[in-house]
């Protein structure tokens, strides 16, 4: 039963409902929901990342594949997370002075083709819309596209928005006056991928794509410069996820932009995962979409453009940046439940006098806007709940038994470092709000000193090439500047150039592996 | 040059781009600024009610329509709107137990035809996609889709996600312990409409989707009705829209639905629309997936269902309930901006003195959680910014000159009568709050009033047929309960049952059209 389950992990809806179907009672659905926690003991990270990652996402309930090629059901717990997520960075997109509108899901075909870069990175893999009408089969067999109801134009749908919106600025923008347009959208967007994985790669997924329109370029890389800004504070005062800024390197840059600044983060298998990236656009798209203003003097000009955006990628990212072989680790600031009690008891007597106590400190918890939940479900034993929690990493965990209520204590168990403690009574809300800043702080850290542990600077290509197959991690080495001598070194070790650290120091050096001149480092790594 | 405006309104944005060409001088681009503001003047409501409706959605700057047939873009200020309507419906959603989750944007084709009355109602005119890649043409013409990337089996934009969900709730649920499941989606979907409106009826639109599964009918016919309520409840407190609660005829269903409860307000040209459907869709869905449950004692059902909606409609119902022939009106509750204030000076030292006043009356305001603005920009007149301020609707305006400085005074002017009152600075703060509330409850009983003298109890089929052409309005009368009679008074009068109100009198009559018995009236009325 043991291996067919942990086999029939990622199928485990399927698995549990054939097999409910095949028991049919409720004394083996109560066993099979035991046996499911029980033995929901996740592959551990060292002995296979990747599927630590899938199993993760199933054990705690954020995600799962849809029936739907590469699409995937993002599922309320983690869903909370990602509307935390997009709270965040929503008010701080607007305190920055952009404004939320919407764009059509749809881009005609002939859009796409408008910028010549743009059409190379992304009209290749797409869905494509080409019919409006379904009808009855002529045979009854079913319905079946209606061959009359063919669109002249073929639709894409928007895998980015630059063509859909430039196409309507054109219309917004005629004088100097009009300028800046500061606007966000918050949208899914479809990428048709083959190989997908959840949340790191979906052929949908959300997210959000800042698209603005400027008078002069210095306000353009200003605007692109300070989003990135936003971008690494999010990820770093938030997801508590240390990040590299840099810029992109020609080959990895966005089709369509002149300069891609990028977050740079390191996962806990050492590879790199592109965080957010914010696009210095220049004026290609003024020009595909003939977007002029007259400026102060009267003359017209092509407008200047950024745009930016982060997604439900961001999530891949939380999670393997903290979670650890028991389960998910959320920073205490993206917890959708930040503090949890459980109550240990035999009889109702006990149960309300330890509710009486715990709900006394849930209200003083909410009071200073912490989420709390207190969980007296009667169904659930503790220790399944300990488990659940655990594996859904809500940060603190209290608990109170009748020997603690007797003595005036609780127990308090943060999840980060699997530690708990047995405080007084009357110093547990003082306790906690303090422990909840500790945890953010502490998995900040934690994760800074494993990406410095593990960014190396090299000057050997050898040395390059044995480590970062065997190690993995950060490699500042040095490069000469071309796109022939990236493309081998990919080709030859799969680590890309993730970007030119914007604090490169200057430093005169060799390229690693053409041997040509270099004026700084750059890093290496295999990426997500 | 007026008449040109006038006449090329809808297009203005292209036509102040042509013009901005041909003319390309600051001097004219002022003019032209000048002439838009002063000849935006609106087609009056008596006039054409249509075409009033289409401007001032321009007028107002909330969207327009996009180049993608049927699809519109919302503008920043109309999606400010729709973001407030957004933040209340989730609080609530999320106080009646309700989770945000997101499912996939595609539908597998034979998904649909899984259930019988679904299939038919939303098959038909629906966006199919049938590729998943473009490639270069052969001949070096462009783009074109490549016919060796044809999808085995179509897939379709979703229209509504009851089929994609209640494939994902068959792998969720198997005992009664996994019930009631209560998820709500915030998502765009596509209906092909040919006859689009902006918000009314777009091929996209914006909306929330609830779809809950439950262990009883009684408990799925309380959630429905919990979330009619909850809907009205926002179009009667927030909206400041009253609304019928009803129960939709047979044929004016959900397609799929055992019952479709609606809320239907009535418009300013006395037409109805539905803001808001709740089903209860019985075990339909459950059938179609194959969704059972154990209950408590072992025993397999089917598992019952509801499916609630609102859209971006609702944006359209909020501007036809209350706007005038000058432009937007909005109730306080969902203005963006609640008050502005604009300052009237000749030099800079009064600038600076009005502006010190102002700014601490924004000050209070602000702490009161009232959205303030501002608006010294020294680039427009004051007359241009009252008419833009009434145009937006924004419910209160304030304005302080030299003389009102010299006597301490404040001009406050509200946008729902159009009327103005002096008041002493320092009553200001608390006479501003006032005024909001009551702005509030003044457009809904306006509102409620307008719906009162424009509802009527008719029992001749005669007089209802000349009075809901000429008038207008909704029509209590007396229906046989059949099918057959509903269609013969729709095509002969084009109004539908909007409703059998949930609050119907026991009145025994005959059916207006038919002659055959009735047990109450029901509402008819043309409808959007």
């Amino acid at each position: 039963m043991n291996i067919v389950l942990h086999e029939a992990f990622q199928k485990m809806g399927e698995f549990l409902f054939c097999s409910h179907v095949i028991l049919s009672s409720m004394n083996c659905l109560f066993l099979l929901e035991t046996v499911r926690r029980n033995q929901m003991k996740l592959t551990k990270r060292s002995e296979d990342y990747s599927k630590w990652y899938n199993e993760l996402v199933g054990l705690a309930d954020l995600a799962e594949h849809s029936d739907v090629k590469g699409c995937m059901v993002i599922k309320p717990y983690g869903y909370a997370i990602w509307e935390k997520m997009k709270e965040e960075l929503d008010r701080m997109f607007k305190e920055t002075g952009h404004s939320n509108a919407y764009f059509p899901l749809f881009i005609p075909k002939s859009y796409l083709s408008k910028e010549a870069d743009h059409v190379e990175g992304f009209a290749k893999e797409c869905a494509v819309v080409t019919h409006y009408r379904l009808k009855n089969a002529e045979d009854g067999s079913g319905i079946v596209v209606d061959p009359s109801a063919k669109l002249e134009e073929e639709l894409i749908v928007r895998p980015t928005s630059e063509t859909i919106i430039w196409n309507s600025y054109k219309n917004w923008i005629q004088s100097y006056r009009d300028l800046p347009i500061l606007i966000n959208q918050w949208a899914n967007v479809v990428r048709w991928e083959m190989r997908t994985r959840i949340f790191l790669r979906t052929a949908e997924f959300l997210w959000q794509e800042g698209h603005t329109a400027h008078a002069t370029k210095d306000e353009a890389i200003a605007e692109a410069e300070q989003m990135l800004d936003v971008y690494a504070y999010f990820a770093e005062q938030f997801m508590a996820m240390p990040v590299v800024k840099g810029l992109k390197s020609e080959s990895e840059r966005f089709a369509g932009a002149l300069e891609t600044y990028c977050i740079e983060a390191m996962m806990q298998d050492g590879k790199a995962l592109q965080s957010g990236t914010s696009h210095f656009l220049g004026q290609n798209f003024a020009k595909a979409f003939d977007v002029k203003f007259a400026d102060k003097e009267g003359k017209l000009e092509y407008v200047w453009a950024t745009s930016w955006g982060v997604s439900t990628r961001l999530m891949g990212a939380l999670i393997m940046t903290h979670s650890d072989d028991e389960g998910l680790v959320l920073p205490p600031k993206l917890a959708p439940i930040q503090v949890v009690a459980v109550p240990i008891y035999k009889s109702p007597e006990e149960l309300a006098a330890i509710s009486e106590k715990i709900e006394a400190i849930g209200q003083e918890l909410k009071k200073r806007g912490i989420s709390f939940k207190y969980d007296n479900d009667d169904n659930r034993r503790p220790g399944w709940k300990f488990a659940e929690y655990e594996s859904k990493g809500v940060p603190v965990r209290l608990a109170m038994g009748p020997r603690d209520l007797q003595h005036s204590k609780l127990e308090v168990a943060r999840r980060d470092e699997k530690s708990k403690e047995v405080i007084d009574l009357d110093e547990a809300v003082g306790y906690i709000v303090g422990l909840l800043g500790e945890i953010q702080t502490n998995l900040f850290n934690r994760a800074q000193s494993f990406r410095i542990e593990n960014t190396h600077e090299v000057d050997s290509y050898e040395e390059f090439k044995t480590r970062v197959e065997k190690e993995g991690g950060f490699y500042l080495a040095h490069w000469d500047g071309t796109k022939e001598t990236e493309q081998k070194i990919k080709e030859e070790t799969k680590a890309t150039i993730r970007c030119i650290p914007l604090d490169q120091k200057e430093e005169k050096g060799i390229c690693m592996y053409s041997g040509k001149p270099s004026v700084g480092r750059v890093i290496f790594a295999k990426a997500y």
